[in-house]
């Protein structure tokens, strides 16, 4: 999203944002949205039993994830989409339906 | 992406995707994406001094990343582009730019 | 311990071992870590129902995290025991147990 | 460290420390310990040329870990010091010195 790139260009971060450095944000991210659900049961981390406050915590979480990722993605130049694609694929291969059950 | 949760319907999988694990899975896939840089200097990072077989491991990394945030807020019916919006509001009354230079 | 430095010495790895990079290392396999839980169920992480190749598995992990974190404690000159001890000292004043039933 | 044992007994914590959680614990920590360095440039995050506020903050960060990684160790009964070293044994197999310059 452009909008991403112009918060990061008009605070002069554009210099601060190597792939290394966007790649250690993401994981620092992902790392604040798995502590969310750290101590929760498994079935206390469903939508249907998740606090309002919690799930808007984790959504700014998952948001906070989402921004590094697709500046890294542009810094790159990664098309996002194709690469699931092609992600999905490998993955279809090395997992085939006939050989689960 | 609707083929994300296809791929884990196919293979019966989605009884292991509570929020709980696919935060845990997203949080490992960014683990293995920080590694692609770990011992790069922050030049050797940028696209353009990056070898193609490195930008290719490090695209499919970006995927599993990806799939797995995505998977997390269709879990959450998190609207991910409304988050992100919400988060670079926060962002820029947190960080305003005239306080800046 | 002075075996990881050895191994990173013999092999000319000193140049790599920044503290940043040291930090990113451990996250990295932190995640690995991570990854070994992340299907299972809370029970099944347990000691009583783990696999013995799970559990080894798991050792080895740990064990990486482990060398990573005394690699940047030793480049850092930082006394693990100490700060171990003052953390455990802040988390006293901050959670202290009359406050919590 | 047996006061690790104590401070969460002492708060009833012990029901929450599954190895499952406990490894997300760590690698939530890692992530903060990463964010500490992520807009550092390499020569910056060496102790020379680092604030004490700063190194103050990374000392705590690393007592985090450390506190999550023996407290996983302790509840899945590995003995770190055996398993350090038998995967420093499996990397000198691995990365022989001869074969690296």
């Amino acid at each position: 999203m452009v909008e991403i790139a112009a918060f990061a260009d008009a605070r002069d971060w554009d210099q601060f944002h190597t792939p290394k450095n966007l790649a250690m944000a993401l994981v620092g991210e992902a790392g604040e949205l798995v502590a969310e659900f750290q101590w929760l049961k498994p079935e206390e981390s469903s939508l249907a039993s998740m606090s309002k406050d919690k799930l808007r915590d984790i959504e700014l979480e998952i948001a906070d994830v989402t921004m590094y990722l697709l500046r890294l993605a542009d810094k790159l130049e990664v098309d996002i989409v194709r690469a699931v694609r092609d992600k999905i694929e490998i993955n279809e291969r090395r997992f085939p339906i006939d050989s689960i059950d």
